[in-house]
């Protein structure tokens, strides 16, 4: 790693920047969009490579748009070699490829290809987590179908089976009830192709709980603990924070803690939980980058998880992850209506104070499909949350 | 203006947003870039017309830059047919090339080309608030050198003189103290060779106030009343709430509303005032567009300046503007030396929690020019501002 250039200079005394300075996005959707909102604020450039041929957010807000395969080495070096640090926005980029990336260009990139092969397979996931004594769902690696029924008999139906690499949104997992189904879905994830394919035990939460971590190479920085509002395998809502004990909400934070410890990586990291009625933490997943869980931090914290990410990845000092307000909810705006994208909201959508909309800008609406959120602040949870969900049940988009 | 086309359709339901709509400015500025943001938060799109050759802030954040002169209305009118709606800048386009832009392409322009043609030029600017009894300071338009010598015996000496188009930031303004600097002063800035110059009686006011007041075609919105802070005719802070008594900056909001209703355009104009030792308040400029004055709002108030000038221009219900903590500092970040733009600061600056840094891209830092802000925001005035300099006087750009 000792050929690596870009922000190393100014990374080494934090404080300063360039103005001809470079941020390349591997990905040009909304996470890269809103990432790069922060950058420009600091006067820092973008660039973005993407794998899409319609056009995404980031079409629209940089002249610096490469299109490309996620695999093609040489390409990606090229564009590597235009920027002065590289980010990601999500987890489908093989880590041998972005080490290859990193070698030939000279070009950082956050995450670590390093701490990236940590997490970029499910299994392997747990397996860094659980290593380090953070207690995770229990899974097991299907080689066969006959894997199926030993986990169903050690851990009881309904479990899940997931897809160990790829899956996002519900997609690539499913719970299964019983040995046919499990075939059956074993049989679509491709298990009997050779696709990895990981069983987890279905856990019986009653709230599922996010905490972002962010390391910027000297010092990390913990966000509040925050609830995700799942329907059909979608967030629909984050809650901050968590409407769990306190206790719980420390106990999340520290896990998070240990977890971006683990992973060792400058960036951001989201952290998701089970909090089970037994009263334990079970670690689920991590993503590697700004996530849908902190959005809510763009006005409801003094520094967003995107700021963050960005002065993270530069090396800079992180800014602080207090709260704004005492309660802050966060409504995903999912697509209503297969058509050219236009949102249709009602006027006290615009008015209400404290409520902010943020749409991303994509070009074609689809059914579920993640337009833009809206979040609003206040002092009393269940009022803010309960105003939220009414000012947007209407929207359509 | 019956054939303005544009966001006219979702103008009138004001609360439709379509995925391909797109925000034209006239400019491509630190002003536009800090509009553009609010923009793609909304998912819209943003062009920029600039009569610049080298890199501006907005190059960097838009595919779609133009290049051509603020006088050439067939390039302008093709800008605009490419956009739904546009917007300005600065003051110093023709309110005649704009109409005709506007008469041409059908797309409408905020501030319209009829509100701009009243404070386009320093003197009538002056004569259209006279008219509606907004006290404005002392004025006359000097047409030749006599008229120097009448207003000195009138008004007394030293008195100001200025060119009644193009000025700012001290460019295009001179204080004269005797005949003989005022007729060398008015030569200079053009006043014998045809320039329209202006004399203002020097006002020995205590406080410099500014008043930022958006109107989205139904509603008005008032800000706060802010100070700003002036060395060598630059702004280099801006102090919000203003520390004069209550009822002047009552005053200062009133007839800023009153102005507002001169001008009746959408969009956001700053109206700036002098308030005297003997209690007066003396409109003394107005800026149709997001103002220096006003960057303190982007984290001081719910909805910023930048925010609610698109709403505006959009005619969308805006957003309020109510101070999110009590005390609020803008430093501006001025270079500090002739060099190829970079920021230096210290870490104390980006770890301060409530302390916001923007850096606008600029490539070239000129001593004095604009390169960046600092916003803090806190409880108690007079501690914010005595922090936020000393967090701010090691800058170096």
């Amino acid at each position: 790693m000792t050929n690596i250039k870009g922000p190393k200079s100014f990374i080494a005394k934090s404080r300063i920047i360039p103005a001809s300075f470079t941020i390349g996005f591997l990905g040009a959707g909304q996470l890269a969009k809103m990432s790069a909102i922060e950058a420009y604020r600091m006067g820092i450039q973008v660039a973005a490579y993407t794998d899409r041929k319609s056009h995404e957010p980031m079409h629209y807000m940089s002249p610096r748009i490469t299109t490309g395969n996620f695999s093609d080495v040489k390409a990606m070096t090229e564009f590597a070699q235009q920027c002065d640090v590289l980010t990601l926005e999500n987890e489908f980029i093989d880590s041998q490829v972005l080490n290859q990336v990193q070698k030939n260009s000279g070009t950082p990139i956050y995450p670590s290809p390093e701490s990236f092969s940590k997490i970029e397979n499910k299994i392997i996931e747990k397996q860094s987590f659980e290593k380090s004594g953070i207690p995770v769902t229990p899974y097991k690696q299907i080689a066969r179908s006959n894997d199926l029924k030993v986990f169903g008999r050690q851990y009881g139906w309904p479990y899940v089976l997931k897809s160990s690499k790829g899956g996002y949104d519900g997609y690539g997992s499913e719970t299964v009830s019983n040995l046919d189904e499990a075939v059956k879905i074993f049989n679509k994830l491709g298990g009997s192709n050779g696709q990895d394919i990981l069983a987890e035990a279905f856990i019986n939460f009653t709230h599922e709980l996010a905490v972002q971590v962010a390391y910027n190479g000297r010092e990390y920085l913990v966000y509040e603990c925050c609830e995700t509002v799942q329907s059909n395998h979608i967030c629909v809502a984050v809650v901050t924070p968590a409407r769990v004990p306190d206790s719980i909400k420390k106990l999340a934070q520290k896990r998070a803690l240990e977890a971006m410890k683990v992973l060792g990586t400058r960036g951001i990291v989201a952290f998701e939980f089970f909090y089970t009625p037994t009263g334990n933490i079970l670690l689920n997943e991590s993503a590697p980058r700004p996530h849908n869980s902190g959005h809510y931090s763009i006005e409801g914290c003094v520094t967003s998880q995107f700021e963050n990410h960005i002065r993270a990845i530069l090396g800079l000092k992180l800014g602080s992850s207090k709260l704004t307000q005492p309660a802050c909810v966060m409504i995903n705006l999912l697509g209503t209506q297969n058509r050219k994208a236009q949102i249709e909201f009602n006027e006290q959508l615009m008015s209400e104070p404290n409520g902010h909309l943020h749409i991303y800008g994509k070009f074609e609406s689809k059914i579920g499909r993640k337009m833009g959120h809206y979040t609003l602040l206040g002092d009393n949870i269940d009022s803010v949350y309960k105003r939220a969900r009414s000012l947007t049940e209407n929207i359509q988009i």
